[in-house]
């Protein structure tokens, strides 16, 4: 049984001439898919289609919206990741684009191994990553496919470090390689601002909404490293691995694992009523 | 007659979970073809080395010759353009990497229409693009995949534009979307340093090459756009293009003709000898 569909067909291949191969020109998503739910769908479809506006890549979402139903039924109701890739599809030789060429979409499903209990439960080890993060407004926030910076970022971290945090040329915190940051200090939650780079993350937009909800204050600014040294706790989030507590980051040992299974609820309780 | 071969087979296809495709993780080149000869192809060669070092690709340089010299066998005398793409090959989810994984090589051939004529004769007109390129040393120089800001360029140009000029985020001047620029200023030339970004390419480093042997002093340095401005003439290289000069720009005429013409003659010279 095939797991991917390369617009709207069972298929393992595309055409070498796709542009999300050539220059990485497309977006992507990766969704967490529990009990034959996609979690918190519209909020990933959300940011795609933020994405493909900005990069003026024509994506129909009905049939986007039945391939990534179709997949998730035949999956049934084993936990899964459900990746979504859109390119603008293919062209002849050169930048130039044609705004009338169809998107591609390929979606894929797989199994998604349980991470360490002990991640949740005594936290992880975060790197402090070398590799900068470039100032790029006009791609800054979405999911797009230049990953080149966290492919090299992910690879600086040692066999006993599960995620490294990333600094802008400029010196600023911005996100972990695959997740993002939060802080804890004095019982207010600060995350960095991403208008010049990082992605903004499904779960960091959920976690937000929920902290002020349960009346949190939580400050987006520009974060210095002295600042996330002197949090009181900090964790790592995604759609995928919800809530990581830091249990050590740069020499420092820090106790965030109420912090981070506090922000985990908040997850499941949206993920839930959505 | 297929004209592709990935991995030293004839095909058209790559598989879905590619590197190219998911991160931009990898590297191109683009090679002239004239009378079954590979243009400057050790030039190039040594580029995507320094490349695949950089981004700690393992790459297979006598798989990639061998597929460069059957496809341009195959091509035959008349002229066209071989593309070779060096990917980080297959892998499962997530940025990490295997540096042990085999590089996926996809090389390809197609014709080239010749540039319209007046190009030469009467010079180009360069639009001054809005998007900035990045700074980002870590990536700066090489050929990688990650070309979603010449993408978004090479998209603002209208149809009386053949290329635009790049500015760095500082608004620092340094290359044209898909090719390297040069000034002239008091018979001596300037190119924009490209240790912060941009792609240091071939025609570029034969130029300099040719001119300083042609006793004429070459300046790499940071080029503001007010040194264009003042240029005496202007001119756009790379291994396809050669040279074109800059006819308009920014609301200024150029006569830049006589330049372009000689650093053509120079691509022409080192590319015989070679």
């Amino acid at each position: 049984m095939s797991h991917t569909l390369i617009n709207g067909q069972f298929a393992d291949t595309i055409p070498f001439d796709d542009r999300g191969l050539a220059y990485g020109d497309g977006l992507f998503e990766t969704f967490a898919l529990q009990g034959g739910n996609i979690l918190f769908r519209e909020r990933h479809l959300a940011r795609l289609q933020r994405g493909a506006r900005r990069l003026m890549i024509d994506l129909d979402m009905a049939a986007t919206n039945a391939e990534l139903d179709l997949l998730s039924a035949q999956w049934g109701s084993d936990r899964a990741v459900l990746k979504l890739i859109v390119t603008r599809g293919s062209s002849g030789r050169g930048y130039g684009i044609d705004p009338l060429a169809p998107a591609r979409r390929i979606v894929t499903v797989a199994t998604v191994a349980d991470y360490p209990a002990s991640y949740y439960r005594s936290g992880i080890e975060l790197a402090l990553c070398q590799t900068p993060l470039a100032i790029a407004p006009l791609l800054a926030g979405i999911k797009h496919l230049n990953r080149l910076e966290q492919v090299l970022a992910r690879a600086e971290l040692t066999a006993r470090q599960q995620e490294g945090l990333l600094l802008d040329s400029e010196g600023w915190v911005v996100e972990g390689s695959f997740s993002n940051l939060f802080l804890v200090k004095d019982h207010c939650l600060l995350t960095p601002l991403l208008d010049r780079c990082g992605v903004a993350g499904i779960a960091r937009e959920v976690i937000i909404e929920q902290a002020l909800a349960a009346g949190i204050a939580v400050l987006q600014q520009r974060v210095s490293l002295a600042e996330v040294m002197e949090a009181d706790a900090l964790f790592m989030n995604n759609s995928l691995i919800e809530a990581w507590p830091v249990r050590q980051f740069n020499g420092r040992q820090f106790d965030s694992v109420a912090w981070a299974a506090r922000a985990r609820q908040w997850l499941l309780m949206a993920g839930e009523a959505a």
